[in-house]
């Protein structure tokens, strides 16, 4: 018997609750009916991206999001700031050449601390309009202060920008209250769907401004369209209905236990696994001042196979976790602590890890990742 | 007791099998075992595309894969011809027209057939890049013959790109035999799955050169990245996979029954509409010659409100077909004949249009719609 249990940073695991909605008989799209789940869906949205203005729901992954922001702000020639510290961020560098921006790219080391005072010098020239960032750095486990770029960023003629593909629901922004222009996210990671559904929310006269001026092509994720649709409680092509419908299930999941809690929680997974792993006398990717509540990376220790790690728990054991992308191939594997995740997932997908470094001749104590991640567990709040 | 039929033109009715494969737990996208399934689900697209080329599966609506064909082939102040027969072949003059594309429209008027020596005059000046047509035009319930419209354009220079995101698996469409170039399609409409996925295939070597020719800004919809990605059975983003899952699903449900079957059944039930209609003195609002195997468009006969008539039967009971789109609000109704539709489905949707129409004041002598629909499909093959 093997049972398969997932804690990779998207997809996360499925809720019951998304499961039956997911497979329930589908309805038109373009019926009262449907209107009042795609109504209650962006309510939901509103309350977990914490803005007052429209969020809209785009038939894509979380990289259909990044598009359309960049293409519905910008055109070609256009200067921007992209803050860049794994491949994520890379990927907004990517996608403003496709557009060909002018981009000016701050390195952040990878699974360091981002020093804010690169960008405020950045920004003086006047001739910047937006400015990139990442709430979490899926590849490194890196939470980047979206607070204080904001605050760099508000005083300056650009737009903020933040990818929260992997932090929304999991990594505290206040949208509205710390003044982020334009938001980004996905439905496989803290909204605990199957990937397919984008997110972005538009909450500053500001980003509707270059949205208006922009003149770069775009059709599907023109977000014009969007609005315009919206007006009439619709989207402007048809929508994802069943992941719609299974949306409102998962909101409703986020609703109850409350965004903060739902912070807390995931804070103090990561927190387990950190702590796990120090016991275990492995170092963590990324450095403690920036290490994310969302997902954590582990440096693979020298004489073990990182790659063989991942699949051995994986195909063995049917314990998914994330190995290391890019220049982190072999070199680490990342453990997810968002979405319907729970304490206990945690000391499961440990005691996998700790068996199979067992296996692979790794000298440790048994049971000691476990013990810290309990010890962690057992604090209140 | 209200019971919920759907006879829309996508999304159409969901199956048991496919239900069922929405609601398994989800797997993460980058392993082995998520590779087979993709796999699988391109073979199977294969088939249903009838192209031994390779089809790839984008996470957005059909629409992003109509958007993807445009960015890919064609660059700014690029020639192409669009024939244009109701709203979805407007969709690709209004695609061209967001990316500069210098259009020459073809217009069809709606429900007619298509004249091609038109077509064959214009692509005498050689500037022609690219021909947009449409398989199943869904606005008026009209088939369009790719046959002919590929035999003219294989002899010119230009890429024929077909919609056919409602005609796909209902209506035949020999991609290789016939030679056009690139078809796109969508995963609700004859694939029986919810919204949520594209398709599109590129089977010949002068579209290749065009994608790699295209300077038009993409990234998401980007096909060089996306066939670099399946080299490795791999998407270049993170895909749908609890859809992809389902796609294996339906396509199983298509090849059991065999594509010409499905094609028979489809066109044997949308026979029975259109012999349903004329029984009940309503006029079809596509001619003969062109009529649809995948969704009937009927006119609102005078005195009745065609608005209304889908309401009565939607909310007071539980029947949803389509009204008229863009100039035919109000004044057609249209009833599809694609997907996971059997002949009684389609009798259970003439009974209840038969009382609407009934209760409505119109006049005709009740049961003779669905006389004549039984009196077709008592007939074989």
């Amino acid at each position: 018997m093997k049972k398969n249990y997932l804690l990779t940073p998207g997809p996360t695991p499925l809720p019951p609750q998304v499961c039956e909605a997911l497979a329930k008989p589908i309805i038109h799209h373009r019926t009262p009916q449907f209107q009042a789940i795609l109504k209650e869906a962006v309510e939901g949205l509103k309350y977990v991206f914490q803005t007052k203005s429209e969020v809209f729901i785009l038939s894509s992954s979380g990289t259909g999001a990044m598009e359309a922001a960049v293409a519905n702000l910008l055109t070609s020639g256009d200067s921007a700031i992209i803050i860049e510290g794994g491949k994520f961020g890379e990927r907004w560098t990517e996608l403003c050449q496709a557009y060909g921006i002018k981009s000016e790219v701050i390195k952040v080391a990878w699974g360091k601390v981002f020093n804010i005072d690169e960008l405020k010098d950045r920004l003086k020239s006047g001739q910047t309009k937006a400015v990139f960032a990442t709430l979490c750095e899926t590849s490194t486990g890196v939470d980047f202060d979206i607070k204080a770029i904001a605050q760099a960023v508000k005083n300056s003629a650009a737009v903020l920008v933040v990818d929260a593909i992997s932090g929304l629901g999991v990594v505290d922004l206040k949208t509205d209250e710390w003044g982020v222009d334009v938001v980004v996210s996905g439905s496989q990671k803290g909204l605990m769907l199957p990937p397919g559904l984008g997110f972005i929310s538009v909450s500053s006269e500001k980003a509707w401004k270059l949205i208006n001026q922009s003149r770069s092509p775009r059709y599907y994720f023109d977000l014009r369209l969007a609005k315009k649709a919206w007006e009439q409680t619709d989207t402007p092509f048809t929508t994802s209905v069943s992941l719609v419908v299974a949306l409102n299930a998962a909101l409703k999941m986020v609703k109850d236990e409350g965004l903060e809690n739902v912070f807390k929680r995931c804070g103090k997974l990561a927190q387990g696994v950190r702590m796990a792993a120090k016991a275990l006398g492995l170092k963590l990717f990324a450095d403690e001042g920036c290490s994310s509540r969302a997902i954590t990376a582990v440096n693979v220790p020298a004489g073990v196979d990182g790659e063989k790690l991942v699949k051995t728990m994986r195909d063995v054991y049917g314990i998914t976790i994330a190995g290391g992308q890019a220049e982190l191939k072999g070199k680490a594997f990342r453990i997810a602590s968002m979405g319907y995740l729970h304490e206990f997932d945690i000391i499961l997908a440990l005691s996998c890890l700790e068996k199979v470094l067992h296996q692979m001749g790794y000298k440790f104590e048994l049971g000691s990742g476990l013990k810290a991640a309990q010890e962690v567990f057992l604090i209140e709040n």
